[in-house]
């Protein structure tokens, strides 16, 4: 039996697992929680990052509006399933994620820069005041995620970086810091090597440490005949060398099978920024954004995650 | 308030904003208005034109056949919803636009060259009989439009050069003619500068002359993640250097929402080619291709566009 | 009036042509017949082949997994429509193709070989056990279809050489082989003519013996504004000299109109592996993929496909 | 035996064919005639173009600047072979030619644009005030060579439609205008055929008059196994139709053989731009740019090169 | 100390190693040895192969014309460095190679199809009447080199898949055939290993039979900063199953180095086609084209070139 | 005056401008200084830096041997002209710089790793041993080049990120570090700007403190008609703050003219990497590869650059 290592969250979102499913995530059945008409003036809202704030919940969340422009816009929630959306745009960028880190909630996103987009980090108390730290990578990368607690006296930040366009490869890379501003013991993580992440792989939600390891959350894409595939697959990595990797799904754990996945501004893709767990049960609430156009919500728990990636593992293979 | 500068036109084609609508533009509940059992054969019927006609209306419509050539054909309409399309294909070629001048029925389309695609012009009385004129435009070009009257003693018409193939980039000029025959005065109008719009561009319907300017809309495109979205804008030109953009929307005020603009041939396209106008109203309504499979309807006012247009100006920023 | 040269196979999956209908291919109304739900840890079953099997029906499918590995693995059915798969991958590889010669039953495939595809062939008895023959070419080919009779003394494979990604060109050859091992007299078929067909056209289910000639159905992909749509089209090949085509049509049979055929995890794909024949009635069950995603039925008969070829003919033009 | 149809020039600068030689065209042996050192701060001079004036000689000179940015500069000459240019920039753009036409001097180039290069066009009586008109064409375009006459009362302006990088494709077309201004009627002249021409072809020096037709040199690119190379061709045009070939040679007339033709700042690049005429003797003087870099000079006669076109013609085949 | 097997050639081109040099192959002091000059309008020669003839030599020469089509044509030489040239272009394509096999003399040789280039397969016994040979192989490849002998019963030809451009990849693959018609038993042999040879490999002359296996010599190509750069290198594969490599050169054995090789059509080239073999000395005598544009001529000796081979042996690491 | 705030070197290489001369940087006559002779089974020697060492010179090479592999060995002068190389590999990777700091000679250079080139840094007293680094940045970079001493407390790092391939762009950045192992604050320092070095841009040899700012020479590209160009360029940064460009040239400063820059394994390229500089007379000693061939020297003093970059300055513009 794997462990979820940090706090109980009673009021975690939830639905029990259906009836005959044997998948190892299954779909709120009221998705998409979240579409567009949530902010006037909104294209979309997507690959949106929560994390659970003084007995509720609050959400950093992608909003590409009319122009489509991308901004980052926060958000509040009593049951992390209804939101209230703010319409102040606090950052241009996509893609966020947030990280409860040292006391503070840290958000770390793709901020554009003159040369390409990096990954830019703030940190904030109450949600309304952030403090920006320096670009953590040289441009061009995407898809940076802190660890929510240092390793071995560093922090760690997932890393992708990649070209300027619709990068057509992509390998995630973990770099460490003792002070959150200086960068370097560059480590590779991990490739595409399965079919359905071949074109390219990039850190999810914040890891989630247990007593396995950090579980980490991730996308991969496939090139289809006609255009990519998002999915969501799940690696274990060390507790105390996190780039090393210890077990890795050889597949996907959630794929596009549903029209609010396979139709909207983004054809084919499930694309997860954030999960929610309650240590104390082992429930996992992952938030994906769906063909880039809204906000759906899957669940799993720590214990059928883990199984279910030792029996799929390639490590060791 | 702004202005038509035009004929009325009591039977335009129109239904009301629908209760709680704040969008620019809002859709036909009928759509599509056609589809491809229009015609036997047919493989899609989209991207078309439409005029006023003796009181009725008619139309010049894209239909690619089975084989998938493209051809244009000839239709009538009492109301401009419910359309009977003739078998007869007039001209190879496609997204025609029609523009009334100098008391004749001009059609513009792309026509086919051996050197690629081209400009072609033809005029009409009766729908029937057409005469063409040189192509206007070295290869390669697409969406060429005419204005509906001279400016300044000149034709005037936008036109887009392109390359051979689905073209990854896109402006849109307009050239000058004192006959319709030989073209100079070249002016650069627009290259994209919004998000929505980014790929290329491209004029859609007939300039609509108002007291503001020239109301012209136009698609715009955007390379997704996952492929191209065609949206459609808009912008308002000077009634005397129609080259000169006076307003110009930062944001969309179409884009694909629907089932039959996000699935079909070419997913996610909206693509507008014609629009009537009432000047006694101010009511307008426009032709677009959904998914380049069937042609849908969408309404606004002269007055709530000029408005939305200056609300979201990006000239003078 | 065209005739099979073949068996008579009372038991055909059938339905009789919908009223009103005027297509050369209809859908079985009760599509798609087998979805990914058929096997555990499948992601998708599709392009699948089926064979007439001591009374009942065989079927060598096609199955991408979780990891979005493809294999093969075969299937049982009473009717040709109700089918029950076996777990067990009998080869890696995709898009199989059976063919009954010499009294065994052939399998023809996309096989993987570490400079690219090839095609594999393997026969069998029984469905269990494989005798497995070199692969008849050098990489990289797809599309490997084997006649249902020696030709000329010879065997006769149709192939598609092409590159190592998704191969944007595509023509159909035949290869000769005295002995299923060494192969020669490689015979240029077709190129793509027509613009349903215009990026590449491949070989789909076994070719069927007419008096005619041998009618080949095949699929041919275009490239749209965004992305690549594949359609089924077909052609008469010479009895004794099959790589000379007496007749083609210009158009497709079957082109994607269904949210099966349009959404899934590649959108816009018919593509046709396999035909049950009925020599007494002409009757004729086309088994092709939807998408991607699924497997679909189609039914006409050898006499209206025929027709409808020669009222289509681009040969002689 | 071929005439010119022009003036006598009895200065033409000229070497007689060396003994031995079968070429259709001979070098001069003082090659290059011009190089970098002619102008202070000059990267390189080449691809320039000469004209007859007041018994000595004009040009006007491609010259490329150390920061690369390719200017037109003027120059003076007794012989045509040593040259005196000035300082002063007249235009920006590249590759000039100079025509004789309605009494004045009429040069065009390659100008820049904010979309893409055009062909400029200006007109002098003395080569220190230059008179510019419009633009001819829309960019993206290349190698604008007017015609000496009007021919059918229109002018005439052969080009060639490009992209903005280093295209790799181009055909010739010719435009005509009653004014300069305006332009139409616009007729395909030559693509690629032959295989040392087969990547583009592009217009060289003003056409030649001659009882034949217009005797036309133009440059075309073969795509080497290891980049391009610029060769010089042949074709004679119809008098009243001119972009209706009446004969043309399979083969190059000049292609890089010498170290200045091989090595510089573009290797392989033998470019033609100019050529004098006299009438009397039927002696061409042709000045070429070699490898980007210098000015050279070649020699012919109408009649050798007339015969040799239509000994390896290839139309009629 | 290694040994060919086969004939004397006492008459072999030979100079002895230059003193001070210490490199595997020496160039001859008189290269080159053919140049365009030796052929009236030819463009260049090079890339050719030659065999001893009755007490002198013959051969098969690459001539590509003025128009830049590519030929063949044979010469004889009684010494094998100064050639007679006969004028007859007795096939189109391109890069012979000739093989004594079967006690006739067998041409290979990069033909044309419509489908692309593939490999021509002629027989002579007097160098004027040639039995053709069905193509070997499906198209698109190039570099086909017959063995001199059959090898465990079947004849072994060296090929390379390629596209229809300057192909940016190739392996070299071995096809087996027991009649020369049907081909079969596809085996890999080699691909890009080493740097210089990154870009593409493909079989040089025909493969020379000694006691350690057969010595093949190839061409490989590396992508520099600015273009390609064609290099000589060598290997040892197995007598009995010749596409087992026994020992491969890291590195190239002749790359270019002198002006002719650097300087003409194609810059950097070094292309080996054929070797002339003296069984006694165990001296090889190398023709390459340079800068595909002459011939040039190189030498070594059996046991010299083993030596090397082994000391740079990169198998077994 | 400008003046260098550094050392005196007496015996700095040197030749004085010879006559007649107005550039800007003027070449040693006994070019190139080293070729691939100077060490056994080198193929090109080039690219290289080199520093004062006790009296005399020590440098770091570049060594492409002969299977094209990238390494770096060590040589001696006692007069910067003549060198001595060591056969000792003492690193893979190529493009080295040497820098004097805190008392000992930093290597920087272009190293490998599995996911792309990083930038190695070791540190040595006597050229035998060195003392590695963490790798300083993310793959994919290159001309990665340290300052001579810190500044602001920091270590600063010129670096240049690129793609795998022959990066057809880039600017160049600085990182800063604390302690040569954690990087971040990264600035960007320039991207191209002038025509001569459109296609990427890259740092040179160490910065040299001058009393004007940072002089630095750097490399850019070209790309012309058929291929890339390199030449160098040159700019002063702020002392204190060395991202900030005070002055740049608009123009290059030395740029292929010589048959040993033109012509080699890579054409037309001058690459400069390292520079000695005597404070006493303000003489600059340029090392520079030539056509990625051979190393050559050329000539400047700081005075003269200092004019010659405000002469033609950008900055202000």
């Amino acid at each position: 039996m794997a462990h979820i290592i940090g706090s109980a969250l009673p009021n975690i979102p939830w639905q029990n697992r259906p009836a005959g499913s044997a998948e190892p995530v299954w779909r709120y059945t009221g998705n998409p929680i979240i579409d567009r008409t949530a902010v006037k003036d909104a294209n979309s809202i997507f690959n949106s990052a929560v994390v659970p704030y003084k007995g509720a919940f609050r959400g950093v969340f992608r909003l590409d509006d009319i122009t489509r422009e991308q901004y980052l816009v926060t958000g509040e929630s009593a049951d992390g399933i209804h939101w209230k959306l703010n319409d102040e745009k606090i950052f241009r960028g996509y893609d966020p994620r947030l990280t409860f880190l040292d006391g503070r909630y840290f958000l770390s996103w793709v901020c554009h820069t003159d040369k390409g987009t990096s990954i830019g980090i703030a940190a904030t108390d109450d949600f309304e005041t952030w403090d920006r730290y320096e670009n953590a990578v040289l441009p061009v990368s995407r898809n940076g995620v802190l660890f929510p607690r240092k390793v071995g006296g560093n922090y760690m930040l997932f890393t992708r970086p990649c070209d300027k366009g619709h990068t057509p490869y992509g390998d995630i890379f973990l770099s460490q810091s003792p002070d959150l501003t200086y960068w370097g013991k560059h480590r590779f993580v991990i490739s595409p090597v399965n079919n359905w992440e071949m074109t390219k792989v990039g850190a999810g939600p914040t890891p989630i440490e247990t007593d396995e390891g950090w579980l980490c959350f991730y996308h991969g894409v496939i090139t289809s005949c006609n255009g990519f595939t998002y999915s969501m697959g799940a690696m274990i990595t060390d507790i105390n060398e996190p780039w090393k990797v210890l077990h890795r799904a050889d597949c996907y754990l959630l794929s596009p099978r549903e029209l609010y996945e396979f139709v909207g501004d983004v054809p084919n893709v499930v694309f997860p920024c954030a999960a929610l767990t309650d240590a104390e049960t082992g429930r996992i609430a992952i938030y994906y954004g769906g063909a880039d156009t809204v906000v759906a919500l899957a669940f799993t728990t720590v214990d059928e995650t883990v199984e279910f990636i030792k029996a799929h593992d390639l490590i060791g293979r």
